[in-house]
């Protein structure tokens, strides 16, 4: 994108883009017909339990003005309208962290002031509103989102962090405060009696590391071993908001005689009852009775949330339309910023908190929407192969045809010569064995991963309108939302802060940091980030060491109750010092790798020198690590390792039942002895043969 | 060892074997000094918690009339007279799970009876005790020990197994029992308040899901990155110790107004108290108070105590010695059993269960007193090159001296010719590079790793014995560790039944057969055992199949009120079962693979070829695991990998500092692009370079 600072020119290119395929926006979503679903419902969840935290936490900080309902309006209102008449409708609205930060504070200010007080925070806000939406036109008009690349690595990882502790904080806060008695309670409650705060903090802590587990695992349900595939992407996909309902289930198990009251659930008001659902529509007057200094001192909060929202929206949208999504539609970035002006204004009058893009949800959102080609091209394979069966075709028969196939869909396949090196000689030993069958072996795998990331997105507006829809009946649904117990929550805040960490190299520097000398080499022999590789150590720790110390000055500055709303100056701040003030201190090509627009790994490195650490003792031999590692563990077996296991019977082995199966090319290889041997040699797990190794069983 | 019955011939033959090296027993102790400390409190604390635990799962079985005092005390015993008159003074004794299933049986049975009752209890598990001690003399005597190699992995995996159910069911009940009301406790107490109860069961669960948590987690702190080599060590050997004491001091946080008595801790006697000490001494009188037809009686659970011993006791003692620890002493079964035998009986006199041989606390001490030879060798090639760089020497100069140095230290090594193969041609590439030195090369780590195995184990009874006095310290401690509490405990049991598990065969076939068809490759990927290879899936499915039969068998019989004492006849049983009646179901190779004596591990396979799972679908590449993979979870950005990271700065990276100060070698292996290339290869998740990979950082 050009850095073009003409009066509406932005708006305008956006706009004539979005609008010739505003058409198939709508066609394209509703071809799939009811598989829409699938995505829409991911999405949903991904997008509802947050919002729905968030408004439990702004619940307990605005001692009830703003709920659970306001925030899942909002949500789904917001939703609404941009999947409507949003630019790129890939992007996922909601209210999210910096949001609730900012109310925090902007209530805390507000309580506190004669002439303003709790029953006029609403009002103020709206106010607030006005004058960030003036600010969001302001910045729409004159481009500024043409600057969006300059928003490096540095700044956006500084704010996940940030985000992240302060997620845990509010976990902990949430958990402690299960020990206590609730504010706006009647302390005289029997369900307040010390034995009774005791047992419902146990069961909070029980709820809550119940659900911070299993939602954890659940993320990783794709490489389970167990289950069928499809339960285990299921699980993947619909872990946690099953493990809220899982734990939500846990809470009501009659144990003997649970007193009454234990666990606390989530407090919100009734949205049917009349009296809570009308305070909303008020705002509008109330916001005449804010008096003229507080409505002109709206504009400080104002310029912080601005800033946040146009930082967020515009970096969430680039985050959806990454160009490895191979996106073919305009982006929109100028027409959404004008649009959440519209928004924010919207939600200001009627007292809900805004909703700006979200991450990562948007990004999510995106991948939910992909099909992978390669994935057809491997169907269509397995379809010809099929039908070949019967015709009683012979193998190479069937090679040619899907060899056929193959080049039919992949025309560029072959012109790539196949890599250099020892592989080659692989190959062409695996050629000149006589049991090769040379078609199926151009059809390997190696050339096919070459297509696997040719990621193809359904563009359109229907899953984004049809989640917000969602988001909006979970307000309808509160009643029964209302089980949660709040413990089940926090354990979801401790949830997201501990998934956000893997993929932040921030935090991957800081582990690095702390990683011992001598198990340094662990991290090469992963994938791991490139700039580990070229940039020097020293180098790094002084980079993450300043990146630490800015961390927590932002974090500092949220403990101070007034000064707390500058926050994002802090952050966007980091702008201004990356461009000028690091350049002074770091190498400009260090700077560039660890700031990295995009998100670059090497593979891992397989060496098994040995090497000393710097205090010059032989350490990467742990005579503890080999013994535990020769043990077993139920036991205390030796355990023998053997390169090549006897085969014992004529009658096929798992082993070589699924190569021939599934791989005729596998299982000829594998019968020529030299090829299996050189295999197991690739391995850099294989073990020499040792002395012990060779000794054959014995009985 | 032969089979020979001849009698008293095994008993002669370990005594004189054992005699001759008695003195250098006690030399070879004193020799280390006050390293002797490390082994004895690592098997200190590996066998004092389980006794403890046993002693309190007792305590609740007997109604109090045997503790976690007596248990120690039984250990602490047989441990002090094993370490100075026994035959293998590696072999650690303790009072292990059947002990108490077994007691507990008797208890059940003696309680309701008219003529004896709990107050009889002990005397009537004296006359047991004699009787058991009558057979084992008789097998000792009659050379049963020299068929101990008929103890085949079915029948001690399949006791393994059934143990950690036995475990893990204990666990369940200790901390459902803690929302209870505890037998013999005035139930009006304020503590047992439905309120109280719950506040209790839940903090139980908190505490054993803590300890059980983290003691697995301590476990594996030898491959932690974080942290300095001692202190993973440290962790790794005393985490399990560090966390009964963590958690017993999280049990004392003030939370808000804990109620009193709340959790609840060991209830144990007090040792100095002379009322409790006296009960023991009054044993043998109250044995001629039974009537004689339970002493006749008494002849039944002792058959099964007998056999029970003599099956523990060679397997622990076997595994102390396996073959691959390179013991130079020689073996003493048989004597060691007729010494069981006396001390049976000795403990069955005054009253307390008697300790037997345990796994893995006896394979783990000699495990503990292993010196890798390899180690010292190591050593001194660093000590060489150090030498050698004040004296300036030029760099062939110092290879040449390490070359000497290892030529003098593994003559063996440089008989065996290379591995043929890839690796092969590596090394050729490698050595034909002008940058090669090929001293160092040969030198390399190829060849030690078949040194590493070397082990060498300081035999001696020294160790034996001061952890023998240290476990009888803990009686005196009683005081100190009626602070553990109750669920602690709990989750102790849970870790045993759970920490059992890995690298029992039997159970991996297990989860064998629930492993998704698509995913068992996954099973050769990593270390596997060889039956995986060489035997075909039916018939493990089948073997699996009967035994997991066999295994409910037996946990159903222990749940027989008195039928339950018979559950050592099914697993003994197993001898004949797996001898004559399986090898008419299964051929008898397979046999041999699936119940080997020795525990055989095949290594990775690394093979990147598609099939088809049994449905017909193309499974294995799931394009959500794909998209999971490529995409950061903190941001949703997509990771892009690149197969060699361009080097930015002229100033070395961390990977070229490692390599060029820690191996001459690798960093003259990396200068040479083509082999780094050939490493990049061999890697078997490196990934082809694709597209997308080739593009360079664009910002």
């Amino acid at each position: 994108m050009e850095e073009t600072f003409v009066p509406f020119r932005g708006i305008k290119n956006d706009l004539k883009g979005r609008l010739l395929c505003y058409k198939q926006d709508w066609s394209d979503g509703l071809r799939p017909g009811i598989r829409i679903l699938a995505p829409t419902t991911y999405i949903f969840f991904a997008s509802a339990i947050p919002v729905l935290s968030f408004g439990e936490q702004l619940d307990r900080n605005t001692d009830g003005t703003i709920t659970a309902v306001q925030t899942l309006a909002s949500t789904a209102l917001c939703g609404v309208i941009h999947s409507v008449v949003g630019g790129q409708p890939l992007l996922i609205l909601g209210v999210a962290e910096p949001t609730i930060l900012m109310y925090t504070f902007m209530f805390d200010f507000v309580k506190d002031q004669k002439d303003l007080g709790p029953t006029l925070f609403l009002a103020w806000t709206g106010w607030v509103c006005v004058w960030t939406a003036l600010l969001l036109f302001l910045l729409a008009v004159f481009g500024a989102c043409s600057i969006i690349n300059r928003f490096t690595r540095v700044a956006g990882e500084l704010l996940g962090l940030l985000i992240a502790m302060l997620s845990m904080q509010q976990a902990i806060r949430g958990v402690v405060g299960e020990f206590g008695i609730p504010k706006r309670k009647n302390t005289k409650d029997t369900a307040f009696l010390p034995s009774w705060r005791f047992g419902n903090g146990m069961f909070a802590l029980v709820l809550s590391f119940g659900l911070l587990l299993t939602a954890l695992r659940s993320r990783k349900a794709r490489s389970w071993r167990y289950g069928t595939g499809w339960l285990r992407g299921f699980v993947a996909d619909y872990g946690v908001p099953l493990m809220v309902v899982v734990w939500t289930a846990v809470s009501y198990i009659p144990f003997t005689d649970v007193p009454r009251g234990i666990p606390r659930r989530l407090f919100s008001p009734n949205p049917w009852s009349p009296a809570d659902a009308y305070s909303n529509w008020t705002v509008i007057e109330d916001m005449l009775n804010v008096p003229l200094l507080y409505i002109i001192g709206a504009f400080i909060p104002a310029t912080m949330i601005a800033v946040l929202y146009y930082f967020d929206h515009s970096v969430a949208s680039q985050l959806a339309q990454q160009k490895e999504f191979n996106l073919k539609k305009p982006s929109s970035y100028h027409y959404d910023v004008l649009l959440l002006g519209f928004l924010v204004i919207l939600c200001g009058l009627i007292g809900i908190p805004p909703s700006s893009g979200v991450i990562p949800q948007s990004p999510m959102h995106t991948k939910s929407l992909v099909t992978l080609k390669h994935q057809l091209l491997r169907n269509k394979l397995v379809s010809t192969a099929r039908n070949s069966m019967p015709k009683d075709a012979n193998l190479s028969q069937l090679n040619q045809d899907m060899k056929d196939d193959y080049n039919e869909m992949t025309p560029l396949v072959h012109q790539n010569p196949p890599a250099l090196g020892l592989k080659d000689s692989t190959v062409q030993r695996a050629s000149s064995s006589s049991y090769m069958n040379a078609p199926v072996d151009e059809v390997d795998k190696d050339h096919i991963d070459d297509d696997l990331l040719h990621l193809e997105v359904k563009e359109e507006r229907l899953s984004n309108l049809l989640q917000s829809l969602m988001v909006g009946s979970c307000v309808a649904a509160m009643p029964l939302l209302k089980k949660i117990p709040t413990s089940v929550l926090w354990g979801y805040f401790a949830f997201i802060a501990i998934e956000s960490l893997p993929g932040n190299q921030f935090w991957e520097r800081i582990l690095l940091l702390f990683t011992a000398p001598s198990r340094r080499y662990k991290v090469l022999e992963e994938y791991h980030a490139t700039f580990v590789e070229t940039v020097p150590f020293k180098t790094i720790t002084f980079f993450t060491l300043f990146q630490t110390f800015y961390l927590l000055l932002c974090f500092g500055i949220t403990w101070i109750p007034i000064a707390g709303l500058l926050f994002p100056l802090l952050i966007m701040l980091l702008v201004p010092v990356r461009q000028y003030l690091l350049p002074k201190f770091f190498k400009a090509v260090h700077l560039q790798d660890l700031d990295a627009a995009e998100y670059e790994e090497a593979p891992a490195i397989t060496y098994n020198l040995s090497f000393e650490d710097q205090e010059g003792r032989v350490s990467n031999i742990d005579s503890g690590e080999v013994l535990d590692e020769i043990v077993t563990r139920s036991r205390g077996e030796i355990i023998k390792h053997v390169s090549s296991p006897k085969v014992t019977s004529s009658t096929q082995s798992p082993r070589e039942q699924m190569k021939s199966v599934y791989s005729p090319r596998f299982s000829e290889m594998a019968k020529s002895p030299r090829l299996s041997e050189i295999i197991t040699e690739i391995s850099p797990r294989s073990p020499r043969p040792s002395k012990l190794g060779r000794g054959s069983s014995s009985t």
